[in-house]
């Protein structure tokens, strides 16, 4: 596209505060970005920042032409309103696919999302890659997160799954999970998932990042998933590990969602 | 709210072409209207009618602070982008909550939207003031159309049911339904839901209208719903009959929207 047309897809991104987790996040972004010729923009704000701060810069991102996405490092402090801020992110910008608007035209068959989310383009991505049949398969998903299960659930049955939508307030997972030939999970419970919830055969994606102590590590703590993996391997056909699963692909979406808004901006096919 | 600040809701109503059925649903709402004190509005557009046309009225309509609600009776005729029309309706002033962003606010916990379609709320509303429980049960809802289907399935779920949702693709349907303690249908095939669908108790809420061939019948046909009643009453521990059921109290939602709407606008509690 550079060569082209001289121009670059441009990502925003904006942090609030100083929580490590989300500066690696945001680096790792920032570093992909450098890697394929993205450019991109960050914003860092004080811990103690108002809304109308917030949305000041998102307002100037929105207006920006050489800025094509605009994520919003989630979470954000408790004093600030999360939906509200999201929301003033450009529908034309979501590349995070957060928004509300985003969100409906994902649960309506026949409309298109400007944006899918990152995390559940990836796990249609595997499945659809790994050669497993979705249409008309049963799947299950457990947890209902805004990024990740709920989005899943909501593409799955866009692919013509038959879909159930397993959460805290299900009484028996293991009984619906144990009939599923997919079963995706976004819990954020290590080893929730045991062998005995599976089917013979069925695949399994595993959305979790957990972080478990073990001093025999050298930080301290391990990255494991919500499937017992150990476990799981001996029933499931296949299952994708944590780490090294789902997670890098994610970043992959994310800046082909940014090169996809781009694309749009630019009339460039 | 008349007698309080001089003020009517108004709800507006457009009709493109002269579907039989579509004038009969309207004249019913506007009947409706009438009898609660809701000021009504009608727009009729001949069958060839232009895109453009319709959304001057739309946007018509979004500025006349009178009109507080505004439905567009579909089925549209062909040659019309309903989605392009759908979504010229203000957010602020669509009724039928089938904007993409009510839905998407719908499908997303912790988020409210302006509106939720009608047949949903009446699911819900008959389920809770007949005493049967949502939470954690698991509820089957067989059909995903946009105006009763998913929308119902994204309500469910934010009363913490189990959700699981049936359509055209699914395998052995009977089996998903045989084990759901709420059974929904928006199908559109008279009788498809047979007795031995059923768990022993279930609730089953019929939100099918289907004309079926009676020549025992005045008009040569007579109404019935998805579910073949006469078996599943045997099975059901409770069931909404069609005719009868969902459709009267369907109307009486879209009443309320409206108020709901007008009262957000004035600023009347």
């Amino acid at each position: 596209m550079k060569n082209a047309i001289g121009k670059l897809p441009g990502l925003a991104v904006l942090l609030v505060g100083k929580r490590r987790d989300s500066q690696t996040f945001i680096r790792i972004k920032i570093k992909a970005c450098n890697e394929v010729g993205i450019a991109s923009f960050i914003a860092e704000l004080p811990e103690d920042c108002t809304e109308d701060e917030i949305i000041n810069v998102i307002s100037s991102y929105n207006e920006n032409p050489s800025v094509h996405g605009i994520i919003v490092q989630l979470p954000l402090p408790q004093h600030l309103d999360q939906e509200k801020i999201v929301n003033a992110v450009s529908l034309e910008k979501d590349v995070d696919g957060f928004h509300p608007t985003n969100i409906g035209n994902l649960a309506m068959r026949g409309r298109e999302p400007l944006f899918i989310p990152c995390a559940p383009m990836v796990c249609i991505e595997l499945l659809l890659r790994s050669g497993v049949e979705i249409i008309g398969k049963k799947a299950a998903v457990i947890g209902r997160s805004q990024i990740a299960g709920l989005p899943t659930s909501l593409l799955l049955q866009r692919h013509n799954a038959t879909v159930s939508t397993v959460h805290a307030f299900t009484k028996n997972p293991e009984q619906i999970t144990s009939q599923a030939d997919i079963v995706v999970t976004d819990v954020g419970v290590p080893n929730m998932v045991r062998g005995h919830w599976l089917k013979q055969g069925a695949v399994v994606v595993d959305m979790g990042t957990n972080l478990v102590k073990d001093p025999s590590c050298r930080q301290g703590y391990r990255v494991t998933g919500d499937v017992c993996f150990e476990e799981a391997i001996g029933v499931a056909s296949a299952i994708t590990p944590v780490p090294g699963g789902v997670g890098p692909v994610t970043i992959s979406m994310l800046l082909s969602n940014t090169l996809d808004s781009a694309k749009r901006a630019y009339r460039f096919t």
